[in-house]
């Protein structure tokens, strides 16, 4: 059998391919919150399907109520004895408003010198389908250098990652037995830095919600009604205006309940990492932390719950004036949550503040459109064990065990419904622009992610 | 010489005619602050100049830096000796949005059947199109039935009253000699009730802003930087959502310290009208009074100053889910005034609010779109006088003096520039959904205000 020697060598020759081949799935706008880019998603997931099948997996492309879902298994070399290795990745990507600040277009992917290099721009550069195409070229690169795919592995890629994947569990659920591996490998986390690898052990949950405050039958004139009928913006402000304290704590009753301090081992070696919160905030504007005041900046971003509102809207936004008392307001309202803290009753405990801060004639109603708990993965399993291993063989120095103030839902459906742990080894880095315009993802990244997962597939299947 | 009787009778007998120049110029979209109706605004502008024309005047649309504003004049009868009377009115309306609310076309005005007779449905039947038709079908009853136009007369009907009269004040100013006249004749106001005259001594100021507060330098994504990095839009909801205290008092420094208490008498007077305010919101689905507590339904209405918010957007407001912390909010913030208060004053205190309550990083601009102060105008002119005769005449029952809570800045500056006051003589009632969908003007109130105004020309001339 070829040595990982062979086939990292094959992979280093073979870059250029991996990256045009990452850019031909760039340039399909899968995005998933738009129904008018509903046909998109559909190209991407054929897209990832026949590629999988290139490499001599059994791929299809298996429907659900929304976007598809990519599923491809292949039975590793003749007696195979490792773990079955579940990949999980996500082809659809985030929105690209505003549009006028990219600086080319979304769906055009550009290869373009940075400060690290070359770096590619373009939504979905690294989140994620740039993530999911590193393990994907690791598998062309055993497929063509490697005399064949080095483990058993189901590949595992959904199409609504990016609207809470409502439609995942459901079919992790009627799949289960089709699904039953030992281990998830997921990439779509981040490096301590371009030099310093990171395995993440920590992920935070999310309750995303919509709330639609309702008060006069219509639009009102503010000369006439102005003093005498309640406005529903100023209504939702005051109360929105109320969700953290003076402190940054946040304000809805029972809230911290469950919210455990970070251990002291923890929190030392997480100080130990000299995150440096002033440049973290420089590279983006800002002078002063937000959030919990009095609190270690790490510790805010990985283990502490936060309330953003994400979007709101309502009344007159056009140009110009207009003296309308408008009827309804409406924002999107999300919570980050930790271990322990129960989406649903974070959910209720919403509905039950907002109905205690507006007055009896806003009428509320609160949508939650997505909710995963925290997640803390063990860090001392032979999956980690093998993951530190191979990354500090490829980086030459060893990989940090961090947190991630994001979610990542599937992890919890998957321990939940299949029963694995999912280690999470990924390559974007802090100022990828996730979600942002100009979103990009280092060719440093790409290429040592390759790398590190053609290390990894063999090192698992050992 | 005819007598009015003769006038009112044509008046009577051609009712349909005038109602059909009325859809005539409703069908032209004259959306001021929309930049691609500016065509129509020039259209209905020139339509108001042909009008005028055909009377006899002589009419001219006079081009501003924005929409041109029509100008005409009439001397009146050989030796008229009587006050020279500007009519001030405007023939752009606001925009129509949500057009989903309509139930018929915005601008296809349909005659139905209301609760009191027929009505005209469409944007600008009564705002302010219906009641500047009501003058010009009164001078068209004395042209054609009365032996000309009974007074000397000048005509000013601007086309941005609904973005602020941003270009009005300049034009009053270059045209001051040519404007020269005794007093403003305004028909933009409402009635007491649909069988009650009324005419408005009393008028609220506004200052319209429009405010901007951003953070991060680009959109962030909640999870990798929620906690640490500042929201703009939870630190805009925090702000405003302190704009009244828990009385319903306006919490801006210095807000108050202008405001009048209404004058006992007045006070008196205006309780004795058997307002009902249970009723006024029941009508709006409403049950409980906004603003000030403990403050009397009519002085909230027409004698104390407000804060409403009416347009609020930033962040994602798509459909979905989108864990964003945008880069920037904004909102449109305005605050009805009364007499006395200073807008200019209002608006710096707005500043220092804002100041006060955003963090250090959050970068506030508010941008003052339109302003004007509070109006109070004599209630015992001989104008006045006589406005209330012919209204006694027309209704067979007393007009009262009423404030209104809205605001027509072109009172304060026809007095401050031309130096002239103003008899606000209007039809409008409270529930033509001014500024809303389904926009209404009663035929019975639109008749009565052509007979009105064709008692009050002969009456003012004599």
């Amino acid at each position: 059998m070829p040595t990982p020697e062979t086939v990292l060598a094959h992979a280093d020759a073979t870059l250029p391919a991996a990256r045009e081949a990452l850019f031909d799935l760039l340039r399909i706008p899968s995005i998933s919150a738009r129904p008018e880019h509903a046909r998109d998603c559909l190209r991407a997931g054929e897209w990832v399907r026949d590629y999988l099948a290139g490499l001599g997996f059994t791929a299809a492309l298996r429907p659900t109520p929304g976007q598809p879902i990519v599923v491809a298994h292949h039975p590793g070399p003749p007696g195979y004895r490792g773990p079955h290795i579940l990949f999980y990745g996500h082809y659809d990507v985030q929105p690209v408003d505003p549009l006028e600040l990219w600086t080319s277009p979304p769906f055009e992917p550009q290869r373009v010198e940075g400060k690290h290099g070359p770096r590619y721009v373009a939504r979905g550069a690294v989140d994620d389908k740039g993530q999911v195409m590193m393990f994907l070229s690791a598998l062309r690169a055993w497929h063509e250098a490697g005399g064949g795919i080095p483990a058993r592995i189901t590949v595992l890629i959904e199409g609504e990652e990016e609207v809470g994947s409502i439609n995942l569990d459901p079919f992790l659920e009627a799949n289960k037995a089709e699904l039953a591996t030992d281990l998830a490998l997921i990439s779509d986390t981040g490096m301590w830095d371009i030099d310093t690898p990171a395995i993440t052990t920590r992920l935070r949950g999310l309750v995303f919600t919509e709330v639609s405050v309702r008060a006069a039958s219509r639009d009102l004139h503010s000369g006439l009604f102005g003093g005498s009928a309640l406005n529903p913006i100023n209504a939702l402000c005051a109360a929105l205006g109320k969700l953290a304290d003076d402190q940054g704590r946040i304000a809805l009753p029972g809230f911290y309940d469950r919210v455990k301090p970070v251990a002291a081992a923890l929190a030392g070696e997480w100080r130990a990492m000299g995150f440096d919160e002033a440049a973290f905030l420089g590279d983006i504007g800002l002078r002063a932390p937000a959030g919990e005041q009095g609190m270690p900046g790490l510790e805010r971003l990985w283990a502490r719950p936060t309330a953003d509102i994400n979007g709101i809207w309502g009344g007159y936004t056009g140009p110009g004036a207009k003296t309308v008392i408008p009827a309804e307001a409406f924002a999107k309202v999300s919570f980050r949550l930790v271990p322990d803290q129960d989406p649903d009753a974070v959910a209720d405990a919403f509905r039950r503040f907002l109905a205690a801060h507006l007055p009896a004639d806003a009428k509320a109603e609160v949508r939650v459109l997505s909710g995963a708990p925290g997640i803390e993965v063990a860090a001392d399993s032979p999956a980690i064990r093998a993951a530190r291993e191979v990354l500090t063989e490829e980086y030459h120095r060893p990989a940090l065990l961090v947190g991630s103030g994001g979610s990542i839902p599937v992890v919890s459906s998957l321990k939940r419904i299949l029963g694995i742990d999912s280690l999470l080894m990924g390559f974007g880095l802090d100022d990828d622009q996730v979600h942002s315009p100009n979103e990009k993802f280092e060719e440093r990244c790409f290429h040592h992610g390759i790398r590190a997962h053609i290390r990894l597939l063999e090192r698992l299947g050992r």
